[in-house]
């Protein structure tokens, strides 16, 4: 980055006063304080600062239990690693987190996106994908490579969200109807699976799956207006809000688990064993037996092909798009948020877990039930191991179709329906760019659809700067004048552009005229188009009429005369156009 | 680039119009003549054309005789397949090149870049290349993508010809020297090889080499300032100066053929027997047999990777350049020249050809020897079938250190030495760019190093729309005013540098001033700065101070609106920005 912005402003001294400005950076304290925020807010930690970090922590708990367990699903994942997800993201971000609300932890886009190789491969796989995920994430945080995100626009990022929760919505329907079949990894094999086993649809799976969603939606509603500084009925109403994922879940588990206790029947399919205990904290797998084959860190690592750079991307752009949402205004050290999260998933990585980052819900969630510090991770985490080592025996009831009411509702919920309209409206040409980042997203897979995204941005722009605003006009002074402005700067891939309107402009030249290049208001110009400026007046100087540069500065004009001394005598200076083939015939 | 352009400028009346404007264009003669060329001259073709274009032809074939058996051998491939790619070029461009003096032929960089194939799997590979770039090329030109080749700045393409005339050099030393050992594929395995072997090197190869070169540079002095239109002796040191590239050869040749006569004996390596007679036409290879192991097309195009995509844009940039640089400042029909391109590589596939394009030594001396049409292909073509029926035999005796020589003379002179200091001097960036590309296509291979350098182009132009020029100042009026100018147009790279130049502004504000986003002079602005600002915006109102929008153009203050309609009242218009406060105040 330093390189790419030193050259392109050609200011070396600039350079070296940000060397400098980083040594003296690493040595400081006010350094340690930002690369370890938990030495600004530890020493004015208090009780009462505790207790709500406590409430938060354990509201936040309430929800990520079951949403661990979703995810894990979404992933292909046994239940149980959705849980060990939950564990090191809230303990390591205490210590080197910025922001306090934010909570680090498994997300449904990032079990989507991990899951093509769960089911294609093994679950190694997923863990191995945390641990890559962190290290590329410190790395780009300790490099400054952040700034890599800033390329992936608004349409971009709401084009692939809204891939991401159609296909997590879409994998949901085998669990909410109770089907047969393969919940499939694409879109289009979930909707082809749900079609054709439709028929297989049980009773009890759709109504309590249908319920679930009807009951969240309700009890979103409920909380409408309230809030914790309200009268108790209205505390109450915004607390069952705030935990309505766990209310469903819970429900939906007593019910299953009361009719197997009285009826001694499973009327809807529940998610069984899970393995109960801690994890056993292990280095990350560098091989995996898949079948027959053992796959080598060579071999996982060429599976993952661009995956392994656009999922540690993504997590960062989630990450950070939640930090700033609740930073409220205030400067967001992104840097210091990959770093963060980089370490968050290299521990998790060391207990099984999948690759974890912000979580909107629980953020969401945590900033609503006033934590105030990036401690409230620890009851969190605490919640979730004390879930591992006494509650799975409990979790065995917990039916998949509660848990699939619960993701769908959360991904309809996710996608910008408003965007389409608006873009139609008002930019067809970002529109194009969603709706292929949609596209590819769904037929090819997620990490392909958000690179087609950000090439077609890129190229869009690249075009722009092809085809840049650029006429001539035609002015009576001692000679007809034919003067074409630049204005700005001119790119290398404009040079074609710039060559084809001179050659118009000669076109409408006599024997007499002149052609003027008005460089008054130029900025800068690459050195592609200016040899290509100087080949073509060339030839339009020995063809139709003399060409002259008029108002070049002199950086400019030296790079011109540089590439041919012989222009030297076409560059003119003078403040008035019509004077400029006096001045020029004066100086021959 | 219809789709794009349109709806970049979103613009869908001038969509319409292109496209009546194209079913128009197809039906009419005019596009039949510059689809079909030669009918444009052929009505007019005389004996006194045919004369010249005969001279031309026979003195280019002259060249391109010798050239060819080089290239073959650059390639890895036999000499015969050098003769082959020689031939279908200049027929099929007789009837659709658009440009008299271009020579289609196999080129030296060409050869390079199918060598790693041909000496990896074997030479099916070379004419299945050509097969694949010629379809390539068709499609480009007939769907207009030739635009794209405007992406590669002439630092890529001068780092890109360094490098490969240094990998062609280096891959000559062995035959230069005599040397045992291996050619090498890439530069450093060249130079390597050279190392270890030099102690091998013969005493005549070198001799005869050496000499070569400088035979060559004395020839190329001797016809400085000379012309076919001067006095006999001029005109004969011209001729002679032109043809030698043959006389070279010839000579090496004759000497061979002499001392073997006389002495009995091979003081040189020669290049050995050639299969003689005409190419047996037949399909290109669609599968090939490397050792036990038998390559269907699928597996020879993975092979290819990138490299089916970069050979053909290389070939379209090498043609097109040429067209160009030869048109006379005439406009080039790029489209007509890529289909021509595509249709000679498509031909030559059929004759075991290796992939061709202009050559810009033939096209120049084409040029220079007067050709009038593109029917001088026609004897350039005759005299190679001439060669390859009778003269086989004779080529035995070409002394491979000739040949080295010849190549390694037309390597170092194709490479722009004065570009390096004048990037220096006047554009480190661009300098950045060309020793990057230089260094990958050295040590990755050509195709890479070109892909890096487009890359990083690309990436600068991103990078300075991502950090657009913007900074604020203060006003003081019947309030304090901090004014933020945005001018002309701000894409969604720059949206996280809007929002923290804002958040700057924001810091120096006190609770009684007003900050004014000044749009006065923006043209345009996408959804994803848009709604950045509005979002760090409403921070800032909260926190610090109100923020207001000035002058904004109403459809871009209508897409704001859409946005989060409260904006609505935040929008002013007014001439003196000092007004600015007043005319909200009283609005509210």
């Amino acid at each position: 980055m330093t390189v790419l912005d030193g050259v392109y402003y050609q200011d070396e001294a600039r350079i070296k006063r940000r060397f400098k400005k980083s040594i003296k950076m690493v040595c400081s304290t006010k350094t340690l304080k930002r690369k370890l925020p938990i030495i600004q807010w530890l020493p004015t930690y208090s009780f009462g600062i505790l207790i709500q970090d406590f409430i938060a922590g354990i509201t936040v708990g309430l929800t990520a239990i079951p949403q661990g367990i979703a995810y894990a699903i979404i992933a292909g994942l046994s239940p149980e690693y959705g849980l060990y997800s939950g564990i090191m993201g809230g303990l390591v971000y205490v210590f080197f987190g910025s922001c306090k609300d934010v909570t680090v932890g498994p997300t449904a886009i990032m079990a989507a996106m991990v899951g093509k190789y769960v089911r294609g491969y093994s679950a190694e796989f997923a863990v191995l994908a945390a641990f890559l995920a962190g290290i590329v994430e410190l790395l780009m945080g300790v490099f400054n490579f952040g700034f890599l995100v800033e390329f992936i626009s608004a349409p971009v990022i709401s084009g692939f969200t809204t891939a991401a929760a159609l296909q997590i919505a879409s994998s949901q329907l085998k669990s909410l109807f109770g089907l047969d079949g393969s919940s499939g990894t694409f879109f289009a094999e979930s909707a082809v699976s749900f079609v054709q086993n439709i028929k297989t649809a049980t009773l009890w799976d759709p109504i309590l799956g249908f319920g679930t969603i009807l009951v969240l939606v309700i009890l979103k509603r409920v909380g409408h207006g309230c809030s914790l500084s309200g009268t108790t009925s209205q505390k109450i109403r915004w607390y069952i809000s705030l935990s309505r994922n766990a209310v469903v879940v819970i429900i939906g588990m007593l019910a299953a688990f009361i009719i197997k206790q009285i009826l001694d029947d499973e009327p809807v399919i529940l998610i069984g064993d899970i393995s109960g205990g801690l994890p056993v904290p292990k280095l990350p797998p560098f091989s995996a037996v898949v079948g027959n084959e053992t796959y080598n860190f060579y071999d996982m690592l060429s599976s993952f092909g661009p995956q392994s750079l656009v999922l540690p991307l993504v997590a960062i752009l989630e990450a950070v798009a939640i930090a700033k949402a609740f930073a409220g205004g205030l400067q967001v050290d992104a840097n210091q948020e990959m770093i963060a999260l980089g370490l968050c998933n290299i521990a998790s990585s060391f207990v099984s877990s999948m690759p974890t980052t912000g979580s909107f819900t629980k953020t969401a969630l945590n900033h609503a039930s006033g934590v105030q510090t990036p401690a409230g991770g620890i009851f969190n985490c605490l919640l979730i191991i004390l879930s591992l080592t006494t509650l799975t025996s409990t979790f065995y009831y917990i039916p998949k179709a509660s848990l699939a009411g619960l993701i769908i509702t959360a991904m309809l919920s996710m996608i910008d329906y408003k965007m389409f309209g608006r873009l139609w409206t008002h930019s067809k040409r970002e529109l194009f760019v969603l709706i292929a980042t949609v596209i590819i997203c769904l037929g090819v897979g997620l990490e392909y659809g958000i690179m087609t995204g950000v090439f077609f941005d890129a190229a869009i722009i690249l075009y722009g700067k092809a085809r840049p605003t650029l006429d001539f006009y035609t002015m009576k002074a001692s000679k007809d004048l034919i003067v074409v402005p630049l204005n700005y700067n001119f790119s290398y891939c404009a040079a074609e552009h710039v060559r084809n309107i001179l050659l118009k402009a000669a076109l409408n030249a006599s024997q007499d005229s002149f052609i003027i290049i008005d460089g008054t208001n130029l900025l800068n110009i690459d050195t592609t188009v200016a040899s290509n400026l100087m080949s073509v007046s060339q030839n339009i100087d020995k063809r139709a009429c003399p060409v002259l540069f008029l108002n070049f500065d002199e950086p400019l004009k030296k790079m011109f005369i540089a590439i041919n001394p012989l222009f030297a005598e076409k560059f003119i200076s003078t403040v008035r156009i019509s004077d400029v083939v006096d001045v020029y015939l004066k100086n021959i």
